[in-house]
């Protein structure tokens, strides 16, 4: 089956990440997919940002999101902020690097 | 044979990202290369962009450009505004995906 | 043993990837990780440059830091400005996918 572990590093480019996340599941319904949330991306996450509903639909639909907590530390964000169904993994970087091992296909939106 | 998939995905970003192409074929001229231009990036694929110069001295020179047609729609640009020899994908990030799982290097510029 | 090669373009970007590069390797200290700066990115490298001391730090923990020549020259900016220990290649999009050849890992910063 094809993984793919999609990178958002920018808050000012989630919105445009996410659509495109949500194109690609559209076009390839079969793949598992987990969106990391790192750096200032992070803000995405939180419940009331703009792009809320696009986050909540593809957790609907069975893509992992994770935020950085690494991010979420420096940025002062309490976890319970973020939106329910977020997950958070402790580096977001490493846990690119690591699905890559695993095998995963990357992409860095 | 060394080939690689191109993600330009910020217009702003797709004057730097193609002389970066060219840069990578020089010095790899037997490498296969195909750059995806998705979301704002597939503005560079029209006639008379500021980048149309680049990119038809790519094209000459063997790099296939692949326009995203679900950004191409979501932008309103029709097909025939395309510089000649653009090919129009799907979906850019699965053209990107598709590529990696047969094989392709991955370059996000 | 995990190799990562990480690429940063963007002078702007470049504060937040250094600081997500010494994450990683906190996260993943035995992972051997090089840093290709390219485009606007080498000025990172120049002594005297907003991020000098992260760029030493990562430099003393065994990160390799690459700066492409081409940038350089486009850019007019002459070796001997740069940081102690930061090491130049010709081109970073060829570094970046000659060290995916291989078998390292990409992470775009």
């Amino acid at each position: 089956m094809t993984k793919v572990v999609v990178q958002v590093a920018e808050a000012e480019r989630a919105e445009a990440a996410l659509a495109s996340c949500k194109n690609l599941i559209n076009a390839m319904p079969d793949a598992e997919v987990e969106v990391v949330l790192h750096q200032s991306a992070v803000s995405a996450a939180v419940k009331g940002s703009g792009v809320e509903d696009a986050i909540r639909e593809l957790i609907s639909r069975g893509v992992k999101i994770a935020a950085c907590g690494t991010a979420l530390g420096k940025l002062g964000i309490d976890k319970s902020k973020l939106i329910e169904g977020v997950a958070v993994v402790d580096v977001g970087v490493a846990e690119i690097v690591k699905r890559q091992k695993e095998g995963w296909l990357y992409l860095r939106l």
